[in-house]
């Protein structure tokens, strides 16, 4: 598979998994792992998903993922743009978010994960 | 330094060159390095330049910018937010751009650079 399509299936897996089963995200991270969500930075499974939790009941809609590779053993670098919907609220919010994508035994885990909230200029 | 601190450093010389000097911005790239600017990739300085000179006159603000390590050998992930007015239009531009920072002889090159404007949702 190119990495062009590892991103796009991991994208779709990621957004499914946060708005339908967010628990199971667990498994796409490892005690290495960071997030920077809205500029708070915590690292491991377990901050990280006390982090997700946190955040209520979303819907995302992604509108934009683009995909490049870093270097040549692998890893992944995807860039998304799209809107959320927090806790059915009628006002969706844009949102940014990038990850890196490291190989392992077949799959790909998150090593580095920044998300940020975009506002209208 | 920290990598907060290059990151902080990188971010305000990196967008200070693409409005006052953009083809200073070549000394930035190398052979290997790219871009995605609003889903079109491109590799290497000269198509990178090339591809920053279609754009016209910029005034960059930087709103965010947060900062990971990746993994131990100095590697460092910057996503950026903010706003561009593009040839003195009235309507500032939302933007959210992410880099991968290499180490190199105590210096830094940019290996990914992932723009995408971003719309009001």
């Amino acid at each position: 598979m190119t990495y062009t399509v590892i991103a796009a299936q991991f994208t779709n897996h990621y957004y499914k998994t946060f708005d339908e089963a967010r628990e199971q995200l667990r498994s796409l991270y490892r005690p290495h792992s960071m997030l920077t969500f809205e500029s708070t930075a915590v690292c491991g499974e377990d901050n990280i998903l006390q982090t997700t939790h946190r955040i209520g009941k979303v819907v995302h809609t992604i509108v934009t993922f683009d995909a490049q590779p870093c270097g040549n053993d692998g890893r992944i670098l995807v860039m998304v743009t799209g809107h959320m919907v927090i806790d059915g609220s009628e006002h969706p919010q844009g949102f940014s978010e990038c990850f890196q994508l490291i190989p392992e035994n077949g799959t790909y885990y998150i090593l580095n994960d920044i998300f940020k909230l975009v506002y209208p200029a």
